[in-house]
């Protein structure tokens, strides 16, 4: 491809998604295709001669967008948000088009110094704790997902505990609210679904920590290992935050890992009024949040910290021969790929770097707060309709209800509304109890989608 | 962001990237940055109000690219190559631009249809076996490295040996050639070091079959299990390619699971006559390879293929309430989710899709045969100087090559190589030997630019 045919091909395509965006709204939300649609519009194979992308447009109109579900809609109020702004956007395109890989400092510097620096902004905007600092013993980076994130720090505790070797007495701790990626990757790294203890929470849904203790202690006593535990900021089902400073205290007693998963709640921090998601952070050996649900930066960003770099590094370092390099021998630089399992990095930090330059502290904060009103004026709207309720407090902007009649009245009311595809929800189980979640959090989401949404409901009631 | 903004930093940030790589030929190859240099140059904390991004490009030229080594160099003859074209740059942009997220097949659907279809796709261009095609009990999909192919596989292989649990008595086999990537999902799969059999080479670095079979009987004899086998075609240090054919009919016999690493070779296969690197392939149970090195796909982007969906989606599924659906339990779709560790997923098919229309069959098999015959010329080259020999043969696009006068001389003439910023090269042992690689397979890499490297390493030899 040339630099002209890349130069045309480009406005192009900036323009198509400029003009998704804005028409964003006018789909349904929800894609109308059935299994088997979007395939058979494709060829069987592939092309013998490349066909120029001529009819890349037509095919992107009449083939892949009707095909998809609209996640950037404002009236996708499903599982949590991924935020695409248009600066983290651009961010992912400079990555693609400088086209190098941070493994190490030294096959790309910069992609290095500018993720530990912005990992480092990241402290500021959200009040972290200046343990998490690079300057300090602990630091930061950019993951895929809050679930590798999971899976780093489980595989990081182990190796604090007993070193790389199965380990069957080993016992972790979480809760039935927390993310299925808490059993995935204890899967993953090896364990027996009975070394994960899934601790009793309380009525809203956060752990007991007396259970915790009880647990913990009855383990050890067994001659076992509490060796991590998971605390949850901001539940995929309900948004539920889990008491992590008394849980730090408990994990403490037995030197066990305190993880703390805040993938979509760690966000409302950068409004300092926000910061009770923080409480406990700072006794915490790693926390994760994702600034690709709620943080105007595009899937796949999750800002992941330790307290110690060492424990996590040591943890993952393999230094075959042809990786080895002056600047890593030096110890006066990081290397990345030692702080997570895949060894190629793409140049994320870009985005992030691009996002915060753009909307500013000031900025970051005006979204999380509007979303947080928006969240509070629905959760108020469903507490005085008399036919609604709420199943769990509403935390940040997450409103978790049913209708009065029951289970098959919510679930008949959350079908209606998919159907129509005027917006996308979900739903879950709440002790039971069958529970629609309205997720606030989409970046062009405003009053007058959650007015039509509280209007649509409202005819279904 | 408005649409207005977004176009206008979009255009400008086109034509950045049409200009990077228009020019990336005549910058330094490998970043002249000390430790810190970058970093000096961004704010210390994060700005209170949007800056509107009016110096950013500004500051990627006189702060980030200076920091970058250039790996879309024509003369970034390092590592492996990490082809970043035209075409797959603007498929990262569509997937970031229509920020969806692929987990279920019915949380955007095309996601799903679309890297269904392009994998199959990959099956016919590469000529790989039917028992690959998602019509068959097998299937591909797109993972972000071979390290998460070799780690996803190796937790598919130990769930159909023995279930998820701690199991010290299951042993798995590779050589000391293989990726790094091996011995880091042993360890963060939950296996101890000496659990890995590290099976003897020979002279050409490829496995010894009768040392593997040997190694596997041993462990039998004495009670363990042999559960898995690790196979590599085309080893980072020198492109060797174990023989596959032996070593699966080796592994069979013990139940093993055969992976099969090709991150780098495995692009090959699209010109018929070097199909030689299938070999065996078609009795593997899992298959990586890396477009994102040789297929003119940007990084991430790993083709992982399996023989048993069911093998691969038992050992990965965990279905929480929040994410069932009617299309999922109608058993007529692929969740790919239950394909990978993490529970997120960009639409990484688009990059793929619009490479293979693009370039066609016939311009994929036109580029590998270009980087292959480029490779045969240098190999040439370094077998008729009587300065340097070769330390292992030339498989493919990789030459390895040492000074006769031995390591002091060769490692100084690297570096001399390294401190000119002419050309980027890195180097391995093998057996002891230090060896310089060149890695032949960048987009813009043509004869002149090995003419060029050969000038150099004359004046130094």
């Amino acid at each position: 491809m040339t630099g002209e045919q890349f130069r045309s091909l480009g406005y192009e395509l900036i323009d198509f998604i400029a003009d998704y965006h804005d028409t964003v709204a006018d789909r349904p939300v929800q894609s109308l295709c059935e299994p088997g649609d979007v395939a058979a519009q494709l060829a069987a194979g592939p092309p013998e001669h490349g066909d120029g992308l001529t009819s890349l447009i037509d095919d992107l109109s009449t083939v892949i967008v009707p095909g998809l579900t609209h996640w950037q809609s404002p009236t996708f109020h499903a599982y949590y948000p991924a935020n695409a702004s248009g600066p983290s956007i651009l961010g992912e395109l400079l990555s693609a088009g400088l086209g190098v890989n941070g493994m190490n400092w030294a096959t790309s510097p910069a992609v290095t110094e500018v993720e530990t620096r912005v990992m480092d902004w990241l402290v500021d905007l959200c009040g972290l704790d200046d343990g998490f600092r690079s300057t300090s013993d602990g630091g930061g980076v950019i993951l895929d997902s809050a679930s590798s994130a999971l899976l780093t720090a489980v595989v990081a505790a182990r190796f604090r505990a007993v070193g790389h070797r199965p380990a069957a007495e080993l016992c972790a701790y979480t809760t039935a609210q927390a993310h299925s990626s808490v059993l995935k990757g204890m899967r993953v790294a090896g364990f027996a679904d009975d070394q994960l203890r899934i601790v009793d929470h309380d009525p809203v849904f956060a752990m007991q920590p007396e259970a915790l203790a009880a647990a913990m202690s009855a383990d050890a006593d067994a001659g076992l290992v509490p060796f991590f535990v998971t605390a949850t900021v901001g539940t995929t089902s309900s948004c539920a935050i889990d008491p992590v400073p008394v849980i730090a205290e408990i994990s403490k007693k037995h030197d066990a890992w305190l993880h703390v998963d805040a993938a979509f709640a760690g966000s409302a921090a950068v409004a300092p009024e926000l910061r009770f998601v923080n409480a406990g952070l700072d006794q915490a050996d790693s926390y994760c949040f994702n600034p690709h649900k709620w943080l105007l930066t595009n899937f796949d960003c999750t800002a992941f910290y330790v307290r110690s770099q060492q424990a996590l590094t040591s943890s993952m370092r393999i230094v075959p021969e042809f990786l080895k390099n002056a600047a890593s021998e030096s110890g006066q630089v990081i290397d990345y790929r030692d702080w997570q399992v895949p060894l190629g990095r793409r140049f994320r930090a870009l985005k992030l770097w691009m996002v915060i330059r753009w909307y500013g502290a000031e900025g970051l904060r005006t979204y999380i707060r509007h979303h947080v009103e928006l969240g509070r004026g629905f959760d108020a709207w469903i507490v005085e309709h008399p036919s609604f309720e709420l199943v769990a407090p509403t935390n940040l902007s997450v409103v978790c209800f049913a209708h009065v009649d029951g289970n098959e009245r919510t679930k008949h009311i959350l079908e209606q509304i998919n159907e129509d595809r005027a917006h996308h929800l979900t739903h879950t189980a709440l002790d039971g109890r069958y529970t629609i979640r309205v997720a606030i959090g989409s970046v062009r989401t405003e009053q007058v989608h959650i007015e039509a949404l509280q209007a649509d409901l409202a005819a279904l009631a």
